[in-house]
């Protein structure tokens, strides 16, 4: 943080029950007032209503609720205008800005403190409950939030159903009017499903009104709390936060002084507002981690996509088959994949192409019986199968000037887990895995817990803290979606909690208009691992039965990687596969994963996005553009290169006849000198991509 | 394991019901039968029925039960006559010797099978359900066990109020008729309670029946299961298993092949049947510890009692005073027990006195706000406070031949203690701490979970197998009562899960034949750390105003070393209290912990206990008599002691005038010569006891 400007001053304004705050741009305005002593806001657009009077505040398990009764004692306004540099991320400097309202709340009944902080960006509005130290309030148990965000009127939204253990839905695109989770496709590739009720949705919820605004409802900073979904009143357009309870009902445990996580509303009538803020990753504690020198961006490879499409085996011994073992001793397959020849292999390709790591799934034991029975013991994190010599894996990789990348599957049983979890860091610094791939699939031991309950997300940023003073990475899969705690634990490097491209091979997949939205609402809480780069789109290459295919173009795939923004990227498919087209591996190959700078050039929710991004260790840059089911033609200004310059374009872009559905492997790759001053013409086929590296030639 | 005979034969009986099978001696006789396809057992003892006609059976969750429908498919007979060596024990050999009926059953309707074996040694019966590995039975979810025990009359019975967090109550003498958890006095110290029902009693339940038979029900190798209490019927004298709930209600999560604990019923017309008994140890599996060289009884003392009667504290900073403190900085009250100064004094005091050990709790940060909020994250099990330098302590107490006992107050927090577990062990190991001494004050947290449930009791378990692995030693407070655990885990040393000698330093304390009990009951499952050898008996030598006081006179203090039997004992009481009564102090220097053979002499549950102790390394007896609120005369023969020798009896007894409430620590020492024809006459105080050993002279 180098920058800091803050000019603050305080009100005393007993009398007064009403305080307008400003963003830094003005043309957001949010209202707090008390209404007859219980909290409410407004928030205002242009002088557009978008969010009208809600009532905030906080349910008590066993002690009066914090939500009416109170008088203001103070109001106290501050500004901030400071610049921060993320470790990684997809700029060098983050401008943090913003309008600061605390409005300090007495509720003299119970003698109790309870304080609202607002913050007005240009982007949009965020709002905390702090509870200050006192004599009454002390340990104190959240049975309910009562944030509501009351919208105008019937917005065509982007929602996923609220389910208490998955994000790894399909985006369903309705009026707000049209929401009912009864009517999502159940049969879709989701194992646990946790839905709270018909009119309970996810945030971040990206929403579209009549009149061109988007709005966005989130949540930032989610430490020491549950993730908050939101109840919807479909008719009323009203939305209020639905707190993840505890096995046995409560919220949240907290003790003063303590403070809720942010609840934010983005609001803009221009979408790359939404899509490029850094509002969430603001409202974050900045990095607890001093040394920060061992924090890096990663493009791997692995062991992984093969088992996804049937090729190899997780087990060593067969699916479900532990019982079947003779005297305990299990029988290979013939089909695992994480073998060390394997392994050898994939490390090869990995230094042959300049790739970091190699990440191996299904090294260590316990795959023959770990899935889908509440199974506690499963795995220890340490044990390799027969197969798998991890000392002569990560000395080859060691000789090879490869990482390894650990694989730690919990299979939700978390208690299992962090039983095991200082050992299993012991492993990796003994064998030099720099970083984790975390997963958590299943029901969560302790039992009765969910996913996205307080119990997790301690865990989560347990994980997160504990890797770190061990100078670890993590990238956690089946987690809770970030809020941005990657900018507080910047080794916390990606994540995946959202439908990733995996779904594509076994599932009816993810629809063309996926990845376009991801951007708005998963990718604002920080960096998705979505494992793009699938050039074999159609699974019957690999087994005619199959009908499962990836819902893009192979050039949509290249893309991905520049409108996925995460600092760790993998080449999902398999190695044979990028050798059969060795031309668009080469952008994979190229593409840089941590940026100096990121210009967001198109982009609408559902539609398409393009964005222009420059590698932070070069003068490179990198655009990608994709589209949902529609093709798309477009003319872009490359006024984001430097002005004096020349750079050779490499454009990898849809064939003119492909089309994701009928024939996606068709592209082409050309290649022109341009400088900023020139505009070049995209077209994108249904369901299609352009990847551009610009290389400056001067 | 020494010896081992076993005869063994099949019986097809697919046209037969019922089956019955007797003890060695023939004495209890026990009879299975299907009624109506419902598994039922009785027991009858000396041709009287003491269980009548009781049902057995398992319920299931979202599965079909498994208590009805069943036909026997086989049943199988064994005979097993063996003795073993416990690693620490009463005796140094240990007889195992039972008839096994293994009756195989078959639920046609559902294609299950179900084992109930059923194994009767002379002083009782025990039974267990087996759960096969099969096709339609693999992982299930045990939602109720019905195991019955229906009796003949109205018993006399010794009870605790059937409490899923604690069994530190007083026991309740009473007739079956009589019980009422609401008529228990609530004021009793204990601040956690969860007592299921007004009809529901802890086990193990002590009884005694109007014709003279004592009956004692129970269960042995609680392993991956709830604990069991037991749900009365008043009236009708039948008592059902009632397991401990998880946070859900689940009851105990399994997958076959697996095994319940087993339900035990002994019976004798002798007291000192019930009470020598081995067969909850015998019950249980063999050492899973090759190497046990390292597991060492221990005759301790250490900085605690004075933190009971309120000299100094477990806190640096006042209690409940963490949020108190400035900068985060705790200010010392300068009352703290566990420094430097006060260790190496204990540390001086234990060499001196021929000590193994000093146990110092409060020696870590955390005191200021650790009990009674349900807070998560209270201790870290390896910060010390400022005054209190591990490595000088540690490397004085190495200079003195001393160990040091670590010590883990996990406030019930038990995810967060399994988070620490490994860096705990970690830092025991670099200083040397052989033990610890644990404890689970409060809630548990995972939050829902109560201490009895199957959660804690694999937490126990699971804490024994690492520190085992460890080479480390646990003596667990404020755990689930042990069932004979301690015979797979001897490190698994000790465990208080009573109500210990501590209460009578706050509370209304143990009633004087509280400790005749224990052993009918508690010490049935495993070593208790009662923390005996209180000479100070009234707190109000310390305050004026207390009045709590322990409930015995100084010389049943010193029995209760021989009577209350562990391989660790503490001398609980301050040194300069020793230093004061020296004489008496000499017997608590003398008596061993570990033994070559015990011999039950008197016993009457509630009323009064004589045994006599042979030393395991040398020809010394030590003998420990008590009695209740009754003074009590009683003459012994001593032909438990070697034919061939003389021993000077050191005999440590109550004054004439010794009264437990009036005057408790009037005592006498007086030395005598005796042979094996010896008879001794005693005459034990009200609250009273003799402490006596027995040196050999030639």
């Amino acid at each position: 943080m180098k920058k800091y400007i803050t000019i603050s001053f305080l009100l005393f304004v007993l009398s007064v029950n009403a305080q307008t705050v400003q963003s830094p741009s003005k043309q957001i305005t949010l209202k707090f007032a008390l209404s007859d002593g219980k909290p409410t806001y407004e928030v205002s657009y242009k002088n557009k209503s978008v969010i009208l009077k809600s009532y905030l505040g906080i349910k008590l398990k066993g002690a009066r609720d914090l939500d009416d009764k109170f008088r203001i004692d103070s109001i106290r306004q501050v500004t901030v205008n400071e610049t921060w540099q993320p470790v990684l991320g997809e700029q060098s400097n983050i401008k943090n800005n913003y309008n600061q309202l605390t409005v300090a709340l007495y509720q003299a009944l119970a003698d109790r403190k309870m304080n609202i902080i607002f913050r007005v960006f240009d982007e949009g509005v965020a709002f905390r409950y702090e509870f200050p130290k006192q004599p009454n309030l002390n340990y104190f148990i959240v049975s309910d939030e009562v944030s509501e965000f009351n919208l105008t009127s019937d917005h065509k939204t982007f929602w996923l159903p609220g389910d208490f253990d998955s994000q790894e839905y399909a985006y369903t695109e309705s009026k707000l009017s049209e929401v009912n989770t009864d009517n999502v496709d159940k049969n879709n590739g989701i194992n646990l499903k946790s839905i709270a009720g018909k009119y309970v949705v996810q945030s971040p919820l990206m929403m579209k009104s009549a009149d061109g605004l988007y709005i966005n409802i989130f949540e930032a900073a989610v430490v020491n709390y549950p993730i908050m979904h939101l109840d919807l009143v479909p008719n009323e357009y009203k939305l209020t936060s639905r707190l993840v309870p505890n096995a046995i009902g409560d919220k949240a445990y907290l003790q003063t002084p303590c403070v809720s996580p942010w609840r934010t509303v983005m609001v803009s009538d221009d979408a790359r507002d939404i899509v490029s803020s850094k509002m969430i990753l603001n409202l974050n504690d900045p990095s607890k981690i001093e040394d920060t020198s061992w924090i890096k961006s990663m493009k791997y490879v692995g062991i992984w996509w093969e088992m996804h499409v049937g090729k190899s085996t997780w087990d060593f011994a067969g699916s479900q088959n532990a019982q079947n073992a003779a005297d305990g001793k299990l029988i290979p397959s013939g089909k695992h994949g994480a073998t060390t020849e394997n392994t050898k292999h994939y490390i090869d390709f990995a230094a042959k192409n300049g790739f970091d790591g190699v990440l191996v799934e299904g090294w260590n034991v316990g795959w023959e019986d770990w899935f889908g029975n509440w199974k506690e013991n499963v795995f220890d994190f340490t044990t390799p199968y027969p197969d798998f010599d991890l000392k002569a894996v990560s000395d080859y990789a060691k000789s090879k000037g490869v990482k390894m990348i650990m694989h730690h599957e919990t299979s939700g049983s978390v208690a299992n887990y962090e039983r095991h979890l200082d050992r299993a860091m012991d492993l990796m610094k003994k064998y030099g895995y720099p970083a984790v791939k975390s997963g958590y699939v299943g029901r969560i031991i302790p039992r009765g817990e969910f996913h996205d309950g307080q119990t997790m997300v301690n865990h989560f940023n347990y994980v997160a803290q504990r890797m770190a003073e061990n100078k670890l990475m993590v990238n956690s899969h089946e987690s809770s979606r970030p809020t941005g705690y990657s900018r507080t634990y910047p080794n916390y490097i990606a994540a995946e909690a959202a439908r990733g491209n995996e779904f594509n091979a076994w599932s009816n997949g993810n629809p063309p208009m996926h990845e376009t939205i991801l951007p708005f609402t998963r990718l604002l809480g920080g960096p998705m691992d979505y494992t793009p780069g699938i050039f074999e789109i159609k699974m019957s290459f690999y087994d005619k039965t199959k009908t499962a295919q990836v819902h893009t173009t192979l050039a949509k795939q290249l893309a991905l990687y520049v409108t996925m923004y995460s600092p760790l990227q993998m080449a999902a498919d398999l190695p044979e596969n990028y050798e059969r087209y060795a031309d668009a591996f080469q952008f994979i190959k190229d593409v840089a994963v941590d940026w100096q700078d990121s210009k967001y050039l198109e982009a609408e929710p559902g539609d398409y996005l393009t964005v222009a991004r420059k590698d932070k260790k070069s003068e490179n840059w990198f655009l990608g553009a994709i589209t949902d089911e529609n093709a798309r033609a477009t003319e872009l200004k490359l006024d984001f290169l430097s002005p004096n310059k020349k750079y050779k374009a490499t454009i990898y872009q849809d064939g003119v006849d492909a089309d994701w559905e009928k024939n996606p492997k068709s592209y082409v790759i050309k290649t022109i000198q341009v400088t900023s001053k020139s505009k070049i013409k995209l077209s994108l086929a249904k369901g299609g991509g352009t990847a551009i590296s610009f290389v400056p030639i001067n």
